[in-house]
């Protein structure tokens, strides 16, 4: 069995402290990874600290992540010693599943989790990317361009899928009028990859404190949504709204910016349910939706395109000892624009 | 100036009461129609009370018309006197908008409304169905095809095309699951329609006492959902849900029904706005989105949709002097399905 070492939650109000674990022995259709680099998800300090109810612990966090490939087993064809990989947030999926849907995987049942989980054998858990190596199915690995610098892109495997899938689905491009609400760790990922694919891109933001770097960074116009006047000049403008906070903000106000036909979709989960009036979606044949990380496959074709067209994440490199600082400024939103774990300070 | 005759609500607490009033004089882009039959439909209820506040009095309701066309004007192309003809629930749209939508014209600003509105001069108020006549732009006259009765089809002006629209617009069809939520005057449209699209569908109504009308209609099968069982067995089902109804349900335990993609779509307006877990939305990237009546073009592919496959409503044929009583049975939802004013009682 190899041995990682990483850093782990062991209660839900404890601080992440140093962990010495098992990985399993790898199959014949296993990687290995050596991991560089980890992103700080804030749905990795919602599960350390129980926030979902479902925690195990002890529990390694991290699914943003980038390494390189240290061992392959008999019969992995796709990658080889020394490939940059990542791993995103789940390892495993429907191994049982008759409507098992290689498309749509992240919304199938069987769904296993990179953390916070338990294998297929239902015993075993799984351990999340705030640790040095990991073990995962050839399958559930992906191939980051050798262009991409491994800390940056790291982000890509939540963050970048969380945003680019949606733009994909709902058909974000040249003519299409997008609005990204929240210029955070998921944000700032959607200024990116929607302007890439050629999208006129707005940001509704809180306040015009980040409008320097999200025009920088792709975005057309910036708009504060804590002045009033901005739903009056931007009603009926947006084909698209990604609303990427979890804050609770009154959903039918973004409603009414959508155009006819229009959709706003959710990538944040807020606590509470939000109320909704059916004139917000009736008149106007609205779509309110919802979205979360991407297939495999789409997160491949993520990637390539970040490839191609040199994205990746701004990030806040810190040490593993610097993580539980680091959870206090996410929550505080003091981060520009996501903090990623240096592996070798582990 | 023609003379019409017809019923009209005189403020929001009184009985409708006969009421003689003149129609505009035809221009030369004018159809003039004999009303035969005029559905009621709830919505002329919820204006005649003035319960969406913005009630013009006195109110000639009714925007569900057949007739038969007794002049047209110079420039009219399209029909001919005797003509068996429809109006729906406009009768003009955006003549000022630069951004006219056709395809999408019952969500454009300027849509003038069958009644309860006022016409392009913005001081003539516009009376509807209830009356013996009725002078509409050629524009916005349908075609009723000659193999369906009038008094049945009057119906398919608005709770059809209310159906017609979103069963298109969401693709139902043979391979789809359809379920429609309430088996009303909207809802018993929505089994006719979608099975004639080759969909397969499914009632979810409060209880079991309309099934063996909603299997004859069309529907494959029918559920009562005060069964809580009911919510296990269909989970993760449906395509598409078209909900009919405007009473306070748990769109949540809905949307758990609707497949990975699955949408549904709100044909009723509850008073009073539902709240909605981002969750039920992210788990499936399901949609909750809306949809009102169709445009001119569409109705009219409706009504020729209906021609070919003999679709009509199921209707109780009353006299003028009952639409007081018929307005308090549509309340107590006693009704199969749609009632229709025979307009020779006048």
């Amino acid at each position: 069995m190899p041995i990682a070492k990483g850093y782990a939650a062991t209660d839900a109000s404890s601080p992440l402290t140093p962990f010495t674990f098992e990985r399993r022995a790898p199959n014949d259709d296993d990687v290995v990874i050596s991991i560089k680099y980890s992103g700080i998800c804030h749905s990795d300090i919602h599960q350390a600290r129980n926030e979902w109810g479902n925690s195990i612990y002890p529990m390694v966090p991290g699914h943003e992540i980038a390494g390189v490939v240290t061992e392959v087993g008999a019969k992995v064809t796709k990658f080889k010693v020394g490939d940059h990989v990542g791993v995103g947030c789940f390892v495993d999926s429907c191994t049982q599943c008759a409507t098992r849907d290689l498309d749509n995987e992240q919304y199938m049942p069987g769904l296993i989790g990179t953390y916070n989980a338990y294998e297929a054998d239902g015993t075993t858990p799984t351990y999340g990317g705030y640790s040095d190596s990991i073990v995962v199915k050839e399958g559930y690995v992906l191939s980051i361009p050798e262009n991409l610098p491994l800390d940056a892109a790291a982000p890509l495997l939540c963050a970048g899928i969380t945003l680019y899938s949606p733009l994909k689905h709902w058909n974000a491009g040249p003519g299409k009028k997008v609005a990204i609400v929240g210029m955070g760790g998921l944000g700032h990922m959607g200024v990116k990859l929607g302007a890439a694919m050629g999208a006129d891109i707005t940001v509704l933001s809180q306040s015009l404190s980040k409008k320097e770097d999200g025009l920088k960074l792709g975005a057309k116009t910036y708009y504060a949504t804590s002045d009033a006047e901005t739903f009056k000049t931007l009603a009926g403008s947006f084909d698209l709204i990604l609303c990427t906070v979890s804050a609770d903000i009154d959903w039918n106000a973004y409603l009414s910016l959508l155009k006819v036909d229009g959709a706003m979709v959710l990538l944040g989960v807020p606590e509470k349910p939000v109320p909704v009036h059916a004139f917000s979606l009736i008149g106007g044949r609205r779509t309110l939706a919802g979205s979360m990380i991407g297939s495999i496959k789409e997160t491949q074709d993520m990637l390539d395109f970040c490839g191609r067209h040199d994205i990746v994440s701004e990030i806040e490199t810190i040490s593993m000892d610097q993580v539980n600082e680091a959870y206090e400024r996410v929550l505080k939103s003091d981060v520009r624009y996501r903090f990623v774990i240096d592996m070798a300070t582990m």
